[in-house]
């Protein structure tokens, strides 16, 4: 029946476009949009135009925004000597909500993946050798994600910028906090016994 | 940071006043949205409006349509001597997913609710009464949901119904089929087997 409703079938199309959402999620968001009011669908019809229009990378960090420079690189409270590298900017929001971190960002868009025919010139690398290249930076964080690509990635970040006198680091690996030890992966518990501190 | 990019931020909080989108999907939407081109933004867009716009309650039926009429009273082949009453358009999508019913449909939107002032007039059921009292009605299937609200709902159109004359059904309460009998809930059990039937 709902297939019949063409134009309800062609906004259920747009929402199943996005990345994550079913067949059956797209069709209950696009019947949820007929109970707003018509002001809120205009708001979400130009708030998505504005936003594909406004927001873009960063020119110094790869991170999104939607003024010239993102907010991380404008701030100027910020310890430019350190440079945080990610693979996206969803790694940029996780580790801005921990509010530890307080150098910035470079962000790849991306990991090198010699399986998917991903190398380095691929992803934004060279962007990152000039950056360190500038002088200005004592140490790279590489936070790739922890999987095989992330891992080749940090490897070939680490044998690159290590030459030029740079302290290149990597997040620990360990069970996460809170969590029950019978629940962690042998790898993962491998590693943190691996790299288990003095209390 | 998410927060800072304050156009990706309201673009969010669009997709976090759907029904059941939780903060989390929301950003995560909005994050999709910018992977898409401009074009399809564009037609996702277009598509919310044109949504809003042109689709509209039957008015014979009150099921959702993006015509004058919609597709199941618009049928010819359908027998409009039996009438399936729902509570909402969404009932009517997994009925003719069945393919099983020929008849036509009588959205209700909503269902009497005593506990939260819903009461008959809030509902379409002057307009159900209204369509048996044209005389073509023979059987009315009572398909509200079976939930205390959908029962009041199926009591009070049946005793209505009944003195006009017209036979009144009420969907079969049982098992669901492929379920396992130990994870049904004792009211549907009970349910199931006072309806048991000779085989």
């Amino acid at each position: 029946m709902a297939d019949y409703i063409e134009t309800l079938q062609r906004l259920a199309e747009q929402f199943g476009r996005l990345q994550g959402v079913g067949r059956k999620s797209a069709m209950r968001m696009a019947f949820s949009v007929l109970e707003l009011d018509d002001e809120a669908v205009r708001e979400f019809s130009e708030a998505l135009i504005e936003a594909k229009e406004k927001i873009h990378e960063c020119p110094v960090c790869g991170n999104l925004t939607d003024r010239d420079i993102c907010s991380v690189c404008s701030d100027l409270s910020r310890d430019r000597s350190i440079i945080c590298v990610v693979e996206d900017v969803k790694a940029v929001v996780s580790i801005e909500k921990v509010r530890e971190f307080k150098g910035v960002y470079h962000v790849l868009h991306g990991a090198i993946s010699p399986v998917n025919g991903i190398t380095p010139d691929k992803i934004r690398f060279k962007e990152l050798i000039q950056r360190v290249g500038e002088g200005e930076v004592k140490e790279v964080i590489v936070a790739t994600n922890p999987t095989p690509d992330g891992e080749v990635t940090a490897m070939y970040i680490s044998k690159y910028l290590k030459p030029l006198g740079v302290k290149v680091t990597r997040l620990a690996y360990g069970v996460p906090v809170g969590s029950d030890l019978e629940y962690a992966d042998e790898v993962t518990l491998g590693r943190a016994i691996e790299g288990r501190r003095d209390v």
